[in-house]
């Protein structure tokens, strides 16, 4: 017999489109890069009959249930007892859960209903939660079914699955072939330039390779399937030389990188620093650069000059020159970026100022006008105008604002 | 009996986690606000007899299905014959789909396969694509159930659903009751001790009370149901009355109001201003605040003191006080606040420092340490230590730490 897993998303909160289901996402691509076949993903609400109608559909037909949400603290968390009602099998209290519960909740209330989540179905095993209080268990009720569950929060699912649960299936044999994708990343060219430049792979069958987008990013997956995890690997590696060949400086990174992470590698490879000065994107591109650990070997800071006495008193942006180009001008993004150089005495500088709409556009300077400006370590100083989709909202404009500034030193660097 | 409608979502590139549902969002949030009930969501592959399978357990608890996905022209959108397969009904050609999408492919190449997309049950009555080729349908194989197909597609199921579903619906007696949510939102307050206290209104039935959690921030959700929106908004205000009045000051806001909103409102009320100081969170607090449009009338800018000597040279903290206290201190945190209010000349200035990690704890000054500083318009300054948990990864804190400095502001705020 196929052996085969399904999810069960528990929550009411999913029932009435509150929040988008991207835990069903992150498993699908968990179950399917380990080779699990998995067929059918169920969502319910907090409802114990619900809940074990579903659980009933799911013990007929698949040997793995995997669910999430219903773990917490609060009256509708009905998931552990529900499935342990199915069963016919008794709640025990497992004093570690309570203990680390009330260690988790030190110097805050804790009440009556939090001790609930120390409760696991007689023979179940805890699946430790390393961040929130609510753990999970790996449960088998009778022969041939395994039932892991997880909390609903993507930030504890995610450690959880990763640390305890693809050891569990690795230990019992559900895992055969591997599959293994890297994913190429790309800044500044749209997602159809970059399919037709690499048209001729997307009939490969081991590795596949495809293009998709995400928040203006083009991306190219490029996936194989192996015994291991090694020679999957191996079969990636050819293709993706010669798709890096083809697609040359566009391409910054892989998988998780992200242009902070290339920039700030750079940096402290070089051993140099970077300061920033944003206007319009308000702190993003710090918040960006800071989001990698261990930062501060090369980030000194910035300023935020959103109003324009930030930029003449602290930037010592020319007032002159502000009143004749204009807040969002080349000029004033390129004094901004040797003004906050001259500040922090940085190697590098950064500046951001622009129109993010929805009001503050005109004519002349549309919503989606921004400038960068990059101050290099010789002195030079140059600046990029950008022509944004006015039609995409302020996060948008900011988000690609924050990239393209960011991309903009990476090209930098690739041209040294 | 009680009718219920269910979703089915079908295509295979959900299960490999390709792609989010959010077609099972849209509908779920469209069905909550016709008050049409709906207990169950399935996601299942391109396989004919899978399909049915899921078809047939759909039929037997639900009065209307509603699908999406497995309409277009390639050879695994097998949708539509699955569903009349399944209730063995032959498929007819319609000839003004097909002139429809002969049409639509004016100039490109037409292939047999695109014709598939003319064939509907005999019965059944076209629900019109107004974008791409792929029609959905409406049928009634059988009393008592009705089956709506859409495109997977979510720029055609959109106008679908909205030009020609919910008439259908309205017209059919589905649409009675209208549900209305308002959620009120929290901050410095668990999920579980929020519940405590309003734990009462757990048992209402119209309007329902329901918390959740969503990153960090717990939530009461009241919802009512009525004739009209009016009515049911009518339900909600006693009881949104009587539970603010319990939880006092930890409720913000409602629905999409953020801590920045909020902030932001009563600075330009009272015609003050802003400037920040940021470390450990590196420009996030002013991303957070410029997410607001319009924040350039409260908002000055700020300084990112990522660096010692930025905190020293720019917002002039005594280099004495950096090497007793350390940068993450109650008195550096209160001279960063001081400092950059002294600086941009606001009214009001919100300082952060702290350990973001994951390095760069200590046992005195663990991961998680972050001190916030408010200082005020009569030149007091206030820090206050949080100690976040600090097996919550680098993004999790700074994204705490920053709302936790809104919040503090947004405290000084109430008080007065």
């Amino acid at each position: 017999m196929n052996k085969s897993a399904e999810i069960i998303c528990i929550g009411t909160e999913l029932l009435l489109g509150e929040i988008l289901n991207s835990n069903a996402q992150y498993l699908s691509q968990q179950l399917a890069s380990l080779g699990i076949s998995h067929f059918y993903q169920t969502v319910v609400g907090d409802n114990p009959e619900r809940i074990q109608k579903v659980l009933a559909i799911a013990a007929s037909r698949s040997n793995l249930i995997i669910t999430t949400g219903g773990l917490g603290p609060t009256p509708d968390d009905l998931t552990t007892k529900s499935i342990a009602d199915f069963f016919a099998i008794p709640l025990i209290e497992h004093p570690q859960i309570w203990a680390d519960i009330q260690q988790k909740y030190a110097g805050k209330t804790i009440t009556a209903n939090n001790r609930k989540q120390a409760l696991l179905p007689q023979g179940a095993e805890i699946l430790t939660n390393p961040v929130g209080t609510a753990p999970g268990m790996i449960w088998q009720p009778k022969a041939g079914l395994m039932i892991l569950t997880f909390p609903g929060v993507p930030s504890e699912l995610y450690p959880m699955w990763e640390q305890y649960a693809i050891p569990v299936l690795r230990s019992q044999g559900w895992v055969k072939e591997t599959f293994y994708s890297k994913v190429l990343l790309y800044w500044g060219i749209p997602e159809s330039a970059l399919a037709e430049q690499v048209n001729s792979y997307f009939a490969l069958t081991n590795p596949t390779v495809a293009p998709y987008a995400n928040y203006g990013q083009a991306r190219l997956r490029i996936t194989a399937r192996a015994e291991t995890k090694e020679a999957a690997q191996a079969l990636i590696t050819p293709i993706e030389a010669e798709i890096r060949q083809i697609t040359g400086k566009y391409c910054y990174g892989v998988d998780d990188d992200t242009l902070a992470d290339v920039v700030g590698n750079y940096l402290k490879t070089h051993n140099q620093t970077l300061a920033i000065a944003e206007s319009c994107t308000g702190g993003w591109l710090g918040e960006a650069i800071t989001a990698v650990a261990g930062s501060s070997t090369y980030f000194l800071g910035g300023v935020i000059s959103y109003s324009n006495e930030v930029k003449t008193q602290v930037l010592k942006v020319s007032k002159a020159d502000l009143e004749e180009y204009g807040a969002v001008s080349a000029e004033v993004a390129k004094q901004m970026a040797v003004g906050v150089k001259h500040l922090l005495q940085s190697d590098w500088a950064i500046s951001i100022t622009g129109i993010a709409g929805p009001g503050g556009g005109s004519i002349d300077k549309p919503v989606g006008l921004v400038y960068v400006a990059i101050a290099d370590p010789e002195g030079n100083v140059e600046a990029i105008a950008y022509k944004f989709n006015p039609n995409r909202d302020r996060a948008w404009i900011r988000m690609v604002s924050v990239y393209s500034a960011l991309d903009q030193l990476r090209q930098r660097f690739v041209m040294i």
